[in-house]
């Protein structure tokens, strides 16, 4: 059986129930898991593992390692309190107000940073690897599934390995993968990719067979990606986007195919890619590390040459339509490890036009993409400083207000920066888009509050830009209210209210004498 | 006359007085000049143009762009008020005020960005680059002198260039340079250097002659680099960084001789280099964007073996000893274009130990590079991104206070970001060392509170970690009063009167309730 999938004979032999298997999962162990934006992720081990702690009622910790977010896997093990460090990214519900309360170790890391630190043994012995797979070669190769992730430098690191065998997702998934691994330091040569459909590595992840320990069969689909469609807003911002784009084509700073393009994990990014659709724009190429329904539409469209990326991270319909029919997209596509989608070696060759989603952003143009009111971890920064850092252009986006609009979105000073003013070049809200290339803080801040503001808190922050400006400083600050904004949402439940929030305040002793006008 | 130096006959008729050249610069020009950390300036062209200013009163407005900080020429041109627009490092305290006070448009960008952004158009068109040289060659190539920098795409892209030909470096200096330009995007190919003495370009910077409309000469050294010697803080903060690396070497995360070094501009910087003297440490390696008076007591001490930089940035008796010598270090060391030396490609291909100075940092490890109390520009970010982003091993170095302890480098919230904290591994004060690799948000506040900060703020540190603690979050802050720290400071010229200062607030009706027990 499985000699298709299994063509090693002497691992066939190895083919285990999840049962069994989750039983080599042992209490202070560090497991690296296949798993990227909830594709390609390790799923009956974990199942089985929780079903095991469920009935012993024994204590367990690890530390769970992956590519970027798992779907159930974070929600079941974090509701289990199984985990206790997590690295590099989670977007579960559960796990994050494990993570607000201090009971998960979380460290949110750019996604390419991990396989060096993984290399480098700063994340410790790897007791054991999970890795979704369609096949294993004669050599012991390891062919993944959706996603490709950290999986091969997991898989070289492990002492031991188990490979859940996904018979849903079909062998002509092998070839769509490129499995290229930098070599250690100091003996580490150039990448040698320089157009996104390059080929430069093979098609399975290299594995000592001895290393795989179990083969678990499974037949079950990703979690499919919760796609918000396209609103009215995220077609006006992917409208400003074309704009912009069609005017660097004119300027000639861009080729009328543009540079290839990455776009963030999320509905906003998504929404925005696919409104691409219907630009002029052909033979697009893509550079990113997720793959999201948007992707497979600019496919349709005919707008898309070629896309490279890490993971395809699907709705429902649109897995149930790419799956099955993956042959063809042979040629068109490619998988590779987040090491290298994400690489900066590459993204700045390639000159990447980078799009990611914001969660706030402030005058002058720093971005807070992770944390909610400065303190509670949403996701995290994924890869969008790997991008948006090495960019030939980097946009970042979000609706000019959150929650029906008691939230600015651009604030005075974001109360968490993941992108510094250095690596912002464009920023886009459903109001308009601002250049910021080329120009000085204080020129930031008057585009910044001129096109993307909402209206309704646009005349509160002039008064603040226009208050710090007699301060003085090349940025300049009144650090006593950069954080009034969210202290007045936290109060009052709406950004709105500061002016009143404000003059309910007893006489400011200690404000500075250019603030007590307020 | 000068046949030597300028080896292309038809250009010697070109040789005319810096006050000839100067009338080349027009009001409303975009000028490049050669120079990077006052090395390599453009000296002559610059210092006439300020004579005629003064004699004609009238007035002039340039776009100045350089490869780094320059001395003479950002003084004499911010005092006379002839610069528009800045990029992308100064550290002149003339420029420093008038980019406070919003006179001069600063924008303060990772060094290895510039070239991209000249190369994209992104500059406007380059009106005039202004060069200094030690030869021109046959076909027109100029040889730079103590700095690369920027001049190599500033060449590429000036529609004229003047050459100060400074006849007090020695001809020797030519084949030091390796001077290597990236192809414009989409055909750009990797850069193919993974040694700090590869040598992978030419040794001047093509030029077409007809570019070249005047050749001023000029007979003087850079002005020199007023480097503070190394104090017993800064040795001792040497020594946690050696201690460190010895123990990276013991744990086999490191070879022998480490990775190659980088070390930022400053005078701690420097000493901290300079504190490697005394290692066991061998054979090492440079990589970095300036080469101070630490590197040659590293030669003369036998410790390293090449150095590759940008420029060199030396005190005046190294100065006088190095240039006339330069032939004795033929084959030890490299300078290179600033894109090259800082290039994000480079620096994660050889796993760069980055050392790079902190303005402040925070509880959880952001840096702040650049701004005083988070408005007023001190220099610029430099290459510190550059090398941090990208490095084998992050380390930012800062005393534990400064203006006599009066501030604490430590702060709850930094006033500004320049480097994230999934930017940073580890810090070091004279306090002690914390390596923050691995660790979560809360993980990282407790080790820098316990080794990094001074007695002397220790408690009130601790205080506000644990309060904030209470309020949860993966990033626990206190948003009123994550900047009281600064405030204290603005208002009491000490922030170690913070519990005084805070007493004296009439009661915080705005405080959230787990403050109000201050």
């Amino acid at each position: 059986m499985y000699e298709e999938r299994i063509r090693r004979a002497d691992l066939r032999s190895r083919i285990v129930s999840a049962d069994t298997a989750q039983d080599m999962v042992k209490d202070g162990m560090t497991v690296g898991v296949s798993g990227f934006t909830r594709s390609g992720d390790a799923k009956a081990v974990p199942r089985a593992l929780v079903k095991r702690l469920e009935q012993t009622m024994e204590p367990m910790g690890i530390n769970l390692y992956s590519g970027a977010s798992l779907a159930e896997t974070d929600t079941l093990l974090s509701e289990h309190n199984v985990i206790m460090r997590r690295l590099p990214y989670q977007s579960d519900r559960s796990m994050r107000s494990r993570i607000n309360s201090g009971q998960i170790a979380y460290i949110d890391q750019h996604l390419s940073h991990t396989a060096e630190w993984a290399r480098n043994g700063l994340l410790g012995d790897m007791d054991l690897a999970i890795i979704e797979a369609v096949a294993i070669t004669e050599d012991g190769g390891i062919v993944p599934t959706t996603s490709v992730g950290n999986s091969p430098i997991f898989v070289q690191q492990a002492k031991k390995v188990i490979v859940e065998l996904n018979v849903s997702i079909p062998l002509a998934f092998e070839g769509i993968h490129d499995i290229y691994v930098p070599e250690n330091r100091p003996y580490r040569q150039p990448i040698p990719l320089w157009a996104p459909s390059d080929r430069i590595g093979s098609a399975s992840i290299p594995c000592d067979p001895n290393k795989i320990e179990a083969i678990v069969i499974t037949n079950e689909y990703d979690s499919p990606s919760p796609i918000v469609p396209p609103d009215s807003e995220t077609q006006v911002m992917a409208n400003y986007i074309l704009e912009f784009l069609e005017n660097e084509v004119r300027q000639g700073r861009l080729p009328k195919n543009l540079a290839p393009l990455q776009s963030g994990v999320g509905s906003v990014a998504n929404a925005v890619l696919s409104g691409l659709k219907t630009s002029s724009f052909e033979n697009l190429e893509i550079y990113t590390e997720v793959m999201q329904d948007a992707v497979f539409e600019l496919f349709e469209a005919g707008k898309v040459s070629f896309a490279s990326s890490c993971s395809f991270t699907l709705s429902d319909a649109t897995m149930r339509k790419v799956i099955p029919d993956i042959e063809k997209y042979r040629g068109k596509v490619i998988l590779r490890p987040q090491e290298i989608s994400n690489h900066p070696e590459i993204i700045r060759r390639l000159g990447i036009i980078a799009i990611n989603a914001a969660l706030e952003v402030d005058i002058y143009g720093n971005v807070n993409s992770t944390h909610v009111r400065g303190t509670h971890m949403m996701n995290g920064i994924g890869g969008s400083g790997d991008f948006a850092r090495n960019a030939g252009i980097a946009i970042f986006v979000t609706k000019s207000t959150a929650k029906h609009g008691a939230i600015s979105s651009v604030v005075p000073f974001v109360s968490h920066v993941d992108h510094t003013e250095h690596d912002v070049d464009v920023l886009v809200t459903e109001r308009g888009l601002a250049d910021l290339r080329g120009l000085s803080p204080r020129e930031r801040a008057k585009i910044i509050v001129e096109k993307l503001v909402h209206p309704d808190y646009q005349d509160q922050l002039w008064d603040y830009c226009e208050r710090a400006a007699v301060k003085g400083g090349n940025t300049p600050h009144l650090l006593s209210e950069a954080f009034s904004w969210h202290e007045c949402y936290d109060e009052t439940g709406d950004m709105r209210n500061l002016s009143i929030w404000k003059d309910d305040l007893v006489p400011q002793l200690h404000q500075t004498p250019s603030s007590v006008t307020v």
